[in-house]
């Protein structure tokens, strides 16, 4: 057994009408989480939020005190309905700012791309006592404020900055998973995998159906931060399928 | 100009460890928000909440009580993570009771599927007081409780469920929209999109970059409820956009 450590949790907030209204489809959940997961960061909750600051305010103020992390993608461009610094700068009690480093690195990203413009230069406010996230694509830096990580909502952009945070941020002990796959209905599985499931402590298992060239099957996520436990688990999950004639499929289907 | 109607909103939870984790990719968000434009309605917000009671709970209550509507997509099928119907009837302090009808629905589904399971038995259970919601893949329906729309997370069985709801709940004038693309940085533009939003009353105006083929554009969606103003507010945007010299590409990039 892992010594039971501290779990670290994360927020997301999703900025941005054009996901409410359907034009835009996210990207950045999936994304995030995954590199949640591999920073031993649990994701717990998302909110995805218009472009309105008191819709804004709530969602930041409410997550970032009950997790250790927070992170937000969208609105942070040079447009007028780029609103989230502003905001955020209000959850937090604090004045907007020109971050001077930011301000540089602006006015070296413009130089032979039409100078340093006041809209550019709104990409260089922060709320007060912030530091940057580098971003290698476009000159304009993500921000961080204590635990609020400030992204942008562009998803190569997104990826970026993810990128500059990796191993930067204290997480607790991954959650690992095993999928395994079974032509099966998961309504005749269901109380076995109930049973599986409270047979090994720390064990979640997820059960996730789907039809597919006219037959019915399931994929079955076991998740623990115990690599032993989450063997032991998938072992007898596995074991119990063949038992029932479905054989399981390793790595799922 | 339109009578200034009442505006309907909704809110969505999508509930499932899956997206969370990063495994599966939301594909409901952008489905239920189209969905809900087309019925005049505006998607306000959304949470994404893990299988837990408590986290469903609280997002029920809040959700349900400040919008017209609410929707939440997963845990409904047979297994023991299908937690959301005995969540909801928490939230609404109501018992969870098993439905006639969605019982002799399933029954009749599962005759020659291998009969009615208890597991099976489980997808018949609502909040007390609730309606069903067809759904034609699976028998399993979907449950209408009051103003809040339990629907499942497989995205082809949430379309069929919202295909039953077409037309059936009460909606304002749908927002329009229209969207004009442009070989340009939105930064150049941004003073240009503030101020043409001023001027055009009842309009918004969204701006997307992107970085296409080495080549750097932006997309505009000016919304509104009244078509004339829409109409006014895209003909400007064109009109200012042309004396820019960047030609507007109607129906975006």
């Amino acid at each position: 057994m892992v010594e039971s450590s501290r779990i670290y949790t994360a927020a997301l907030i999703v900025i941005g009408d054009e996901i409410l209204s359907g034009r835009t489809h996210d990207k950045n959940i999936a994304q995030v989480a995954t590199w949640l997961g591999i920073q031993g960061i649990r994701l717990k909750e998302v909110r995805v939020v218009a472009d309105d600051t008191a819709a804004i305010v709530e969602a930041v103020n409410t997550l970032r005190a009950r997790n250790d992390y927070l992170f937000t993608t969208g609105g942070i461009g040079p447009t007028h309905d780029d609103i989230t610094v502003d905001a955020i700068a209000e959850a937090l009690g604090v004045a907007v700012v020109v971050h001077p480093e930011a301000r540089a690195i602006l006015e070296g990203y413009y130089q032979e791309r039409g100078g340093l413009t006041d809209a550019r230069l709104r990409m260089a406010r922060v709320p007060d006592g912030a530091d940057l996230i580098p971003n290698r694509y476009t000159g304009a830096p993500g921000i961080r404020h204590g635990n609020v990580f400030i992204m942008a909502g562009v998803p190569a952009i997104t990826s970026g900055m993810l990128d500059a945070l990796s191993g930067q941020l204290e997480g607790g002990a991954p959650l690992l998973s095993e999928t395994i796959g079974c032509w099966v209905q998961e309504s005749e599985v269901a109380d076995l995998l109930g049973r599986t499931e409270q047979a090994h402590a720390g064990c979640q298992i997820g059960s996730y159906p789907f039809w597919r060239d006219g037959k019915t099957g399931a994929n079955f996520v076991i998740r623990s931060v115990d690599a032993e436990e989450l063997a032991a688990c998938t072992r007898a999950l596995i074991a119990d399928l063949e038992a029932m004639e479905r054989p399981a499929i390793p790595g799922g289907i």
